[in-house]
């Protein structure tokens, strides 16, 4: 008897038609034809652009790549590959001037006297400011070229909070946003992409040797089949241990990182005035 | 008899608590105790800090000053009026060599072939630009200070659409916004906010001369009065020119922006995957 996987292998077939038809109405809906994506060299901007081409013509698709002056060659070289795949236009935008001209007047970043982790905040600080600086070179770039700006986040960065809020999370659509990171790569390998892209380590490189699971101590593959079961099928904790043999603080400190995220998938709150009525809005 | 006015004066005293305990209590759930907040000289900055002060202490606000170099000189000096005012700390960081190692590379931003309006698109470009730059200095910066990133746009810039996505709008709390801007003024004034600060015209000073209602074509007394017809008390576009004397096209452009501006107010759609139980998520 084959072993029950979770989450169940995609159905390709109807992942493709949902994206497709994602694609063309959010784009009508927009009023828009083009878009811009930011091409790390990892796998899941690189399916993002393969789905956006197959969706809408590489005509209608700019890969930007944004290199940092510590980012890895390979990461450059892999987001090239895809581009070539795709034979979509590019542009290469070095954000060592913008990132540097901030750092550089604060200094090897100073650590807060509330925080713990020397060396390590300082790249996490000056990682999520790289994020940030590619999601004002993609904005900037698609109000010059008329166009939208492709997500590339998968579902699983989005519920362990694994993104750049106002940095790789910003988007105007987001065609992978569903799919699990195991999911991402079974679709990937159907979409074309380099098997280099797919089989390397997960890793945002924002600081040289940066991976992804060493990051949060965790694999993609089981915090999926946590959120599967949790998430999308609603068992109890207790119940998602049994069934996939893991140990239960395990699951419950996957559930405790997806919580704790929650302000990342939300609007920010704001304090709500008395309506006429004289409730308060929502 | 009285005139009505839309929307009504607000009442001061249940206006500040629900602010005061927005205020501690979302700095509760996030378990912080330090806000940093942009200070761009203009009331809604000003108005948000003095109400930061006031909920949680002088000392667990850090104020930043992040002029360009064609920042008028004026709005910085107001912002250092308010600073002194409420005796907060505060930082200054000179968002130029970012903005600039930006575009010194893309150059006097070459017009889309798509887009029309010459300079204004050039400064619009550079103005978004400018507002996610400061996004992106806030955040590192509550990084730093293990603070969070308090919010300062009013309810009229939202339903407006009259922010830069991930820019100014980005925020962890927002203690404004649901107010009008009509209403600012009205608490920025019993709030102490300096006389100069509310009595100069709305600007977002992303470049010289900028006015906000210039760049709109429309006066925030009069979106204010049309919003809170429609959305707040839910009547029709016909009725809401009716009571306020205000031709029909006027009335239903304001609320034509407000709704090609929706998509500011939420988070980026995603192609949803089907769930466990076949029917697609929300």
């Amino acid at each position: 008897m084959k072993k029950q996987v979770y989450p169940p292998p995609l159905d390709i077939e109807t992942a493709l038609t949902i994206i497709d038809r994602f694609l063309v109405s959010e784009m009508r809906k927009a009023g828009r034809k083009r878009l811009v994506v930011g091409m790390s060299g990892g796998v899941d901007s690189a399916l993002s652009a393969a789905l956006a081409v197959r969706a809408l013509g590489k005509e209608n698709l700019v890969a930007v790549k944004m290199p940092y002056k510590s980012s890895s060659p390979l990461s450059e070289k892999h987001a090239g590959l895809m581009i070539d795949k795709l034979c979509v236009e590019s542009v290469r935008v070095d954000i060592t001037p913008m990132v540097d001209g901030y750092f550089e007047r604060e200094g090897k970043p100073p650590l807060s006297p509330f925080a713990k982790g020397g060396e390590l905040q300082d790249n996490v600080r000056r990682g999520n400011f790289m994020a940030r600086m590619r999601m004002a070179v993609l904005y900037d770039l698609s109000a010059k070229l008329d166009a939208l700006v492709l997500g590339t986040g998968n579902r699983s960065e989005w519920l362990l909070g694994y993104t750049t809020l106002y940095g790789d999370s910003a988007c105007a659509l987001n065609p992978i946003g569903g799919l699990y990171k195991t999911q991402v790569y079974q679709l990937a390998a159907f979409a074309g992409v380099p098997e280099e892209i797919i089989s390397k380590p997960p890793s945002a490189d924002l600081w040289p040797g940066q991976n992804d699971e060493g990051d949060m101590g965790l694999l993609y593959s089981d915090a999926d089949a946590v959120f599967y079961l949790s998430v999308d099928e609603g068992r109890a904790p207790r119940e998602v241990s049994d069934i996939l043999g893991m140990p239960f603080q395990k699951v419950e400190n996957i559930l405790k990182r997806m919580e704790n995220m929650e302000f990342k998938r939300r609007l920010p709150p704001v304090a709500a005035m008395p309506s006429p009525q004289g409730k308060n809005e929502d």
